[in-house]
């Protein structure tokens, strides 16, 4: 059950209203990697998720990132605020959709839920979930860089500082299961290629401790296993007018 | 530059052609948890990371990724090869839009680009990657689990198997920067909340070492730091009818 | 600010799991006439509706729509938590992307943003609540009457019930401004052709208070008012082939 | 059967071509609240509504958006006439597109029918015509506010207008069903909550006639009525790690 | 202008409602190669295309693939007329979302203007018009022998048949201008390699007048006429952690 | 098997770096009509394909686009390596979502298989392939327009011209299956209609050999054939509330 208190998590002052940056917040609220993705991700996450420890663990999580996206949106709502004052030409995707924010990326995309990665086993989600608030991170970092108001700084770091916080929650859950450093989960034994690496980018290779022994077999030149199967057969194409071609 | 051999990088023999399983195949030709979005996304990743000995491990991994999209094309061409004499009802999606694959996942929808998950920053970056290959193995041992045909089945135990490996690289890769088990990165530090663990989801609590000490402090009942910032005046509304309220 | 408790609003109870009605029920879940819809879109308007009263009524009934997609994905979780023992022919969606509820419809096609209808002003915004309501509505009563379990079948009515109330809700705070059998709002005057109405399919016409006076002037067979323009000249076409024509 | 006149169904004259303001019209050519949505949402309604009075209204309705869409689609042909004389980051859009209109909206992004809404009931798709038409006058309001050109904005206020004529003979086709101001359709008969409503967002709340009585219970502080369900058991998780965990 | 009467341009009968099919039928109302993309392709081009002869050409093409849209309409209206005597496992789509067509495909995914091609010139857009009724008519072959309603089958008969009208006369357009057999168009002359063909996916190669000369010179080994451009520095990047590294 | 040679086919170098031209560039590289699109569509075809020498064609053409692909990916990286020195409000896309290519086109939305055109007959495939071709050299001859750089329009020009190669072995290939100039394909025969042309827009109309004699009869004034079937009757609006409404 979900309830909500007028006031923000953590409170929101914008300096001077900018209706383009606030554009630039919407990667945020309806992009990729904004708290929409993230506070949905986490929380259909805990749908699925037995252990009763991590489930909790995604929805206090996913109930932070919803009311991040409510300081997000505010953040929007106030640099719109003056929408009024704006040349229509520095902003007009508030101008023709009305001010505050919107289920849009900063490129006017609407948001999907082909955004979202999860979905039967927990060792999954939770390395999707890493990645999620490394996306975050980066694109906050980008509007933090890309930002003149300090109010709006000073949010925007607080917001970068909690995926960091989240980011280290879902590694320790990693870790609790062995699994931050283990690539192995489920139980399907994999074949016996397991520790080869192919070399298929031929030029100047640079090696490192990811395709280097003991863990691994570097084949510097990998041969094709398989021979080609015959043609398909399209039963549909029987009446095709056939294409003139010399055998060579 | 790429090229390319007619022989596939490790042969592909499907038993009993089954149409209704070659649409389960389309999940990881074009789906979300596909081989299309992991070659893909690291190999666009590897036009903007500078080191080049991580470049160049993405490189090779992103065109191994193209080869085993090309097997899981073939596994879904031989499963589709007797379509004549496959009833209507039972695979409509390649009665209607052809034999062999398309650019669909299980379901029929498109692939899109929203699937992948890059840019600006290499430990971004690589944490996607992990992802990608947890959501792939998933599928995997989905399909495999799903399967009949002893042929298919070696097939995606190897390509299982191969995403286990690739997901040892990118952690081998991460690790060798410090960045495994470190959720910090870039150059902004996070302000004074980054140790703390708010209980936003109350209930049932079960803890465990991503919400507790000496790594976290733990927020029993979060209280909101913030006031409601005053109402956004929309200068377009001004001449809107007013609702008839009472305040309490 | 958002809160969660680890208890439902109201609670779900299936009787016998079955994952292919679980599947209809991603309808409601991640579909365009579903909770996500209906809870986004009222949270996403109350940060631009500067009437108090109306902001209160669009938070308290989004954050209950938040509540009722946990209910309908507890449904989806509990319809499918024998999928170990349900046929993979049966249930593809679910075995392949794994159980419990995802941000997908009945057909698998991702949530999109694009479902939303919110901007600009509280009129609109309150008849596009009206709309979403009926198709919300309209889908529990084709869940219903597709259902044969009674747990299930007493939560979807229930869920029924709430689209009604918050129908209601929403006409009654639209009438408060006058606005609720009057199509005009905001302060553009419309032009002289205001009450005609244009008899464009011709045929078996039925007419009705919708096209006849005292409220409309029905124009039987309407003539184009304009002139054809000149054919426009693009520039870049100078240089095109030219097709060969008689003029007749 | 359809049938196209080669001139307009109202002249469209602009002064001033300005390929700027074109990109903003394509908001009503292939955007969420354009003509197509309209034009294809009544006309697909014609098709399962049974009644031959309201089909035959969505027909004729139909038709003249159709004819709309071709205004607005010479709308932006003249203002982007003049491309060769545009610099091109003015007007990128259509400088690698090409002039004239396109199937997007003023963000670029592709016109989907996910916009539309319909199906299944008639009184369900009224409303949801009324929500379109809603949308429509909206963005034409916004399109006129944004716009120096006189003839351009003569034409705007004609289709904002009809917008208006529009919702118009909708609001009295649902109210001659008795279901403008009546939330109630269909036979399914609502549960015992359906006079109450929930304070969910608590703070500065303000009542109005949308939750007061005579018509509505208010709850002000709502319990949650259920027990949560007992944790999902994912068949395919018996095998997954285990987290370390404190039950506190 | 469009005008429309109430009678359909060629009748259309069904003898045996089924549902299930009439999913399938959706490919041609809402799907990629249906008379949706068909007609809004054509009309769209109209705008733009300034030669007056092909444009009355794709005005007259556009308003009969307008109305085979309301034929492929009114057969899925019919073909679902039995809806309450169908079961909801046969007809889900039907079932949740009503009886009559929807701008879905057969796989339920939404119409997307991502299916059209056109713009800049017209030659560019008689190639996509040929591309358009080739893939209608290969959808319509795979319908019709799918079917075994002899009334449908005429009808899908007729549809492909003016696809194939339809391509012929693109086809005589284009070669009126001298561009059926020609591929050069618009006015930047090509460079020194447009007569090489190159060999790059190797294995037993067949070749055929497509790669053979006096037309084309075949380079069997090509090899790579480019030097690797420095590795791109991004100035993001410079604090990043630096991965451990083997230059070999 | 993909293999890769860290060099591109042919060399790129681009003189001044421009942000906003790397943005235009998007559209080549994750635009409908770039080369993405075309490697996918070409290769997906060649698992279908059942002639041998075709097969060779699209899988040697695929491999060149895919190279190509890389010579735009490489072009955007350059044009964006000075990232550091750019003003946000000049390349959002790129300070927001980080330099080098992104698989989006110009106007920031995300790829989509939606583009690709493909699947069930070779002639419809190499119809599918001359348009995309088109399509491709189109925007290629727009981004030449528009560039100031000389070394980007030496590539561009390399890249339109191999797009004119392509078209041409297309062409042979159609040719070569008497295919070229003859809009039937396929094994259904046509109904009796084949050589009419409708007359469906009226108003001057322009003649042509696209419906002039001996090939095609031209109808001047269609009458429709059909007869309206009686309305469709959706039991589930049995207990609707009915409209009033009048006949006449």
């Amino acid at each position: 059950m979900f309830l909500h208190r007028k006031v923000l998590i953590r409170p929101v002052n914008v300096g001077t209203p900018n209706a383009r940056f606030g554009q630039f917040l919407l990667e945020q609220f309806g992009g990729a990697t904004g708290e929409l993705t993230a506070a949905l991700q986490y929380w259909v996450q805990s749908f699925h998720v037995e252990d009763a420890g991590i489930r909790d663990m995604l929805q206090d999580i996913a109930i932070e990132e919803f009311s991040h996206l409510e300081m997000v949106g505010k953040l929007i709502a106030q640099h719109t605020s003056k929408l009024d004052q704006t040349d229509v030409y520095d902003a007009p995707l508030f101008k023709l959709k009305g001010m505050g924010p919107h289920f849009l990326d900063s490129q006017g995309s609407a948001w999907t839920a082909a955004y979202i990665n999860e979905g039967g086993n927990v060792v999954r989600d939770l390395r999707a979930n890493i990645a999620a608030e490394a996306g975050a991170r980066q694109t906050y970092e980008a509007l933090i860089k890309a930002c003149d108001d300090e109010g709006t700084k000073e949010t925007l770091t607080h917001l970068l500082t909690r995926e960091i916080t989240h980011a280290r929650m879902f590694m320790k859950a990693l870790d609790s299961m062995g699994k931050l450093d283990d690539p192995f989960f489920g139980n399907i034994p994999p074949d016996e290629t397991v520790n080869l690496v192919f070399n298929l980018s031929h030029g100047e290779d640079v090696r490192g401790p990811w395709n280097e022994g003991p863990d691994f077999e570097y084949v510097n030149d990998p041969h094709p296993e398989g021979g080609m199967p015959p043609a398909p057969v399209n039963a549909d194409d029987e009446h095709a007018p056939k294409a003139k071609r010399t055998k060579r």
